[in-house]
């Protein structure tokens, strides 16, 4: 039986039908498939490569493996003209695994433990990042020769997801361990970094950070320190429940602001990794059961906050879309205001006994929930699977690529 | 060379010397294997499933095995006298490899999936919990026969991990429900369950739970509904940085309150999950770097709230003990003052490069911590492990067992 998906006005905005059609097809032709399950657009995820990064001059893109680390999708971005940015061991490991070559590796963690430093420089990799004395000194021992950018802290307002405080320096400190390298005299200072902050809707963010890193460039000239390149970082934003400005468009902007600071001077690299894979990416989960609570609606996926859904407790407004069960109508509705009349408020659960495993307190549904039925979760390629546990014995999500 | 550690007066009050042996033991006679690592005292295991239940007269003890489902803890418990409480395929399948007979297994996910009441059903598990229609209509579906119980919701207040809202029901809605199942002739109306909510420091709550459950079983027999056994979950705490009331005085109240209200009548069932595993756990991990941000000290651990830490997040409080660097003095401060005067502040934050990996914010050392550096966390053995993932690549922590 063919299932047929009930889409409101905000699933029109965000899904492509292209991909949408997809994932229905693989629905109607795996009728048994184990759920959860994401699904991944390779298409999209080429096209995505293609855009990123295409507007700003001088520029060279690292794909941040942390978004999305499956094997599957490393190796079709291993096929195209794309970087990779890792952390850990672990993440080294996969590249290595894909033959991915060195030179296409760099890693933007300012905190490093020895072994993983000691492995990144025996397999060729010469980038590295720092915000400390601590990691200056580790890197000199263990990464002698090395290009090393130091990390600048930069206001993460406006992003949903906001790093600030963990890692990176402000302007005086980043010149004075600038400063501690060139008198080290083994590493070789060379550049700065940032992250505006994960899914940042503010543009403006970028132009505030470039304008922070060109103040350190200027400083460290005059100490004769002569930086070459400058790592924006990522950040990009995709649609969720909302639709997200333009990469094109942010480009642009950030392409017009660093022109005007730094004149095509400096090499620019980019971090993308929300971006890169996240509109790629389908949940397909089912419904296990329901509930009325006092006044509340409960809804019990088989996805949640430890086997996926991680983001929806750090503040990412998921959007979901529901089977349509027996000849319920086509949703014609096109707007806010006939919606919300007509919709019902549901929490939507994971299937955990845990109480922090509570994906969202206020998600409207034209329709019932019930036990059995699929729901679609579209822009769940990045940060959902890479963040899963099989906490409590639930699965996390297979990864499947069309 | 034999590593020594800083003990503070937290960790003398909480910490068992007989542990504490056996873990330096094992640190010095494995100085190059691998962190973050679990270690878990196997006799201290032993102890704790002793004690627990042993003061609530006609009692069962089934342990919650999400707190710790490592097959090496499970085949421990196993070859005791204790039973097992799951609420997932993955839980189930864990119990069958170990060849656990269905007579000791009992679910309390008030929704399940139907896959999974079938898998229990089949494999001879006869007590279910429900707390809605929904899953009523599934249960009577696919375990005809079976005694079921219904989830009320209690207060939490006083839990650091409340559970309130995501299950349970009131007393009315319960009545209504055990009466719907009644009705149906097809499953047994057998029970009540509640939970207190995790790691619970006020022995209070189950006597107002206690009361709560009386009364539903007083309206039951109104209605011919004669309800045989209470399911008291779990809660227990455990010592993190403050001494937890002791299990034995806990249960001593309990049973008192039990004793008024049931007169020894109906069977109690138990779902200790921290209290039976959290105490026999200490977390061997590293400082992988240290930097000085502003004014705040940061030092980052090889395990941090994705890979381990998870509950750091939730409000838990770990204490920390630093490996002795050098030939530093012991510590033979006693008392919370001279601590204070001495120590210095730290931000603890994981490995990963998210933002939201940062441990604890307020931690106190007496001495200065540096990369290398052996940090133990006591009290680790629940709800670490279980809700680790390799998130940025970073290895979840070994479990070994002595």
């Amino acid at each position: 039986m063919v299932k047929r998906f009930n889409l409101n006005y905000i699933h029109k905005r965000i899904l492509s039908k292209k991909m949408l059609f997809k994932v229905l097809n693989y629905i109607d032709s795996n009728p048994g498939v184990r759920t959860p399950l994401l699904f991944i657009d390779k298409d999209r995820l080429i096209e995505n490569t293609q855009i990123i990064g295409a507007r700003i001059q001088n520029s060279q893109v690292f794909y941040a493996v942390k978004a999305n680390g499956d094997p599957k999708v490393l190796s079709i971005l291993k096929d195209l003209d794309i970087g990779f940015e890792i952390a850990s061991l672990g993440e080294l490991s996969l590249l290595k695994k894909l033959g991915v070559s060195s030179k296409r590796i760099i890693t933007s963690n300012p905190v490093k433990s020895i072994e993983f430093i000691e492995a990144l420089y025996s397999y060729g990799v010469r980038y590295f990042v720092f915000d400390s004395i601590s990691e200056i000194e580790k890197l000199e021992k263990f990464a002698p020769g090395a290009q090393c950018y130091v990390r600048l802290s930069v206001p993460n307002e406006g992003s949903e997801w906001p790093l600030s405080k963990k890692f990176g320096v402000e302007i005086e400190d980043g010149l004075a361990l600038l400063k501690r390298v060139k008198q080290g005299g083994i590493l070789v200072p060379a550049g700065v970094t940032f992250h505006v902050g994960s899914q940042c809707l503010n543009p403006y963010n970028w132009c505030i950070a470039i304008d922070k890193a060109k103040r350190l460039f200027e400083l460290c000239k005059t100490e004769g320190i002569y930086l070459k390149f400058l790592n924006i970082g990522g950040g990009y934003p995709i649609s969720y429940t909302k639709v997200a400005p333009k990469i094109k468009e942010i480009e642009e902007k950030i392409h017009g602001y660093l022109k005007e600071k730094f004149h095509g001077k400096v090499k620019i690299f980019l971090e993308p990794g929300r971006a890169v894979v996240g509109e790629c990416g389908i949940m397909i989960t089912k419904v296990i059961g329901v509930a009325k609570r006092g006044y509340e609606n409960w809804a019990y996926l088989d996805v949640g906050v430890f086997n996926g859904l991680m983001e929806a407790i750090g503040g990412i407004k998921y959007s979901y879309v529901p089977e349509k069960i027996g000849d319920e109508e086509d949703n014609l509705l096109e707007n806010e205001q006939g919606f919300f009349e007509k919709a019902k408020k549901w929490v939507l659960a994971g299937p955990s006994c845990d109480s922090m495993d509570v994906i969202e307190k206020n998600v409207f549904f034209e329709q019932e929930l019930r036990p059995g039925q699929t729901v679609l979760i579209p822009s769940a390629g990045a940060y959902t699977t890479s963040y899963a546990s099989e906490f409590n014995g639930f699965p996390v999500p297979l990864v499947v690529i069309i």
